[in-house]
């Protein structure tokens, strides 16, 4: 077994704590990583709160991890020791059924997508696994990624989620120059769909309540911004979007929002709140609107989205932290209180 | 002015009865049509009743029309006096914003589609539409289309809204041979959806609570029949759909039915409820699902639809039945007591 340590919560209330532990030995196609940074994402703090129901303790998180090899299976080409590699939500799935095949192992038909931490590895010896905040992981060579060398480390870790999240549906709905592009919600994966959405050549409008977000949306790219508290500018945008990127996870008006596509325009959420959503049926049916949804993304996408983020010099904006910090990073992120993801620096562990 | 005589309601309480009315001139863009036969609709029994608001009485329904040209107006070229010609829901709209131009006239960015009764004409005088229960229609020569000679003329008049509000998400979403398609519901537009599905190569299976719709939906050609009255038929088409046309106006559970579709398969409502859709954001976010509706269609795209039943030899089940019965047949529409649609022969209105 090899020996790790990182930070787990013991049960649904208590903070997250120094705790040492074992992952399963490195078998013929797996890799080791030293992991040295480690991104927070939201649902991090849903499953140590148990808010999704079946979390298993201890729960060590984290699904956005950046470290080097440091040791690889006989079996492994993809990889030598020393290469930047990097894992996101998934570290194994069945690999036979229709969705793995066509690079949706997040959808496996089998149910027997792995992901990396809460989650049992049916794949391998049954064991929990457990995620990113700790000194190394052990993963299939082919649920991990090449991370190109020339990004800059401390940022990377955020694309493995948030990156992928949002990439993914700008990427299958082919965005492009010419098409009007609303982001909804300025967090983890609103500020990453602004910077995609910029870089594959559309024009992107941030639609807020919150005028104070204006400038920060400029920062980062986007063209226009619609401050939704304000009727004028509803009407000006009414009919006006090809493509809206939901990511809010509050109960909201969705009605209000489809509004604001063209005939045949595309909605798409990539948060989702626990209560159903309310469509009025007239909101789609006028202008054969279309509502859909994206979870994650699949492996080959995945180095895809890193590949287009180093062509493209894309980062996400972070805050980088030691990993004593984590329960306070965890206070700051339910008050939406970081621009706009924390990255915790893995060489604290030892500090 | 020209006369016509026909079938309207003085209120929404009252039935249909005889009545005599003037239409507008015959313009140089127009043609007048002696009306042959003329379908019944669900939505002109909502109208007659004011159940959306707003109807203006008297009413005079009808937008599913067939009949000759008996006279055309001096720019008209596309049609001669004794064609085959027909009128489905729109009379006019602008021309000239981009919905318009693009064929998609129901969705008029200036709000002037004209529909076919009901309606204030704003492109010409400004009066109000009436429709179909009548012997003749003056129509601008744009919005008239042209009646296969082929097809039996006692039945064609449901495509002029029944088969186009099919064919329409059907032929945009390309489907083809190879696609599984789920119908919902077994009406004037399911009956039609599984016709043109069938025809265009798709696997069709009608899913139904009514098992007695089995050897229905098989005569209209559907192969497979899901009973969702059983789990275990439930669980057996888990995932299995491309495509799912929901054709039921009532309230139901969508997320039952979105289970039903594969990855990235596609939900497309063609019958809304007046209440709000409860959609589970995981039902569309497992799989990547596309939920979307589709209004009506454009001319053009109404003239291929023509062509397509023509080529194909489809036709709508109908039962042909004359104008003093109309009030009956409403009752028998609300009981679901029609297959699939019927069709008033406008001869009887002289008898």
């Amino acid at each position: 077994m090899i020996k790790s340590k990182g930070y787990a919560a013991k049960d649904g209330n208590s903070p997250l704590e120094y705790w040492e532990f074992e992952r399963r030995e490195l078998g013929s196609n797996d890799v080791l990583i030293d992991i040295l940074y480690s991104g927070i994402c939201h649902s991090d703090i849903h499953q140590v709160h148990d808010e999704w129901g079946g979390t298993q303790y201890p729960i060590v998180p984290g699904h956005e991890i950046v470290g080097r090899i440091s040791a690889v299976g006989s079996a492994v080409t993809k990889f030598k020791k020393g290469d930047l590699a990097g894992v996101g939500c998934m570290v194994a799935s069945c690999g036979e059924c229709d969705n793995c095949k066509s690079d949706q192992q997040q959808f496996c038909s089998e149910k027997k997508t792995v992901w990396t931490y809460n989650s049992t590895d049916v794949m391998h010896d049954h064991s929990c696994t457990y995620g990113g905040y700790s000194d190394n992981i052990v993963a299939d060579a082919d649920f991990v990624l090449h991370v190109p060398e020339s990004l800059d480390i401390k940022k990377v870790a955020p694309l493995l989620c948030a990156g992928i999240t949002t990439y993914s549906p700008l990427k299958r709905w082919n965005i492009s120059k010419g098409h009007k592009v609303g982001v909804l919600g300025l967090g983890g994966l609103g500020h990453m769909a602004v910077k995609i959405a910029v870089a594959m050549g559309a024009e992107v409008t941030m639609i807020s309540h919150s005028p104070r977000k204006k400038a920060d949306a400029a920062l980062l790219g986007a063209q226009k911004f619609l401050n939704t508290h304000e009727s004028s500018e509803l009407k000006e945008f009414s009919a006006y979007f090809d493509f809206i990127i939901d990511t809010v996870s509050a109960p909201h008006d969705y009605n209000l929002y489809l509004a604001l596509l063209k005939t045949k325009g595309v909605y798409i959420c990539v948060g989702i709140p626990a209560a159903p959503m309310e469509i009025n049926g007239r909101s789609i049916m006028g202008g054969n609107k279309i509502l859909t949804a994206s979870s994650i993304g699949g492996i080959q996408e995945t180095q895809d989205m890193l590949d287009f983020c180093a062509e493209h010099n894309i980062l996400p904006e972070t805050e980088l932290i030691d990993i004593d910090y984590v329960n306070e990073a965890y206070q700051r992120v339910l008050d939406s209180d970081v621009k706009y993801r924390f990255v915790i620096d893995m060489a604290s562990l030892n500090k």
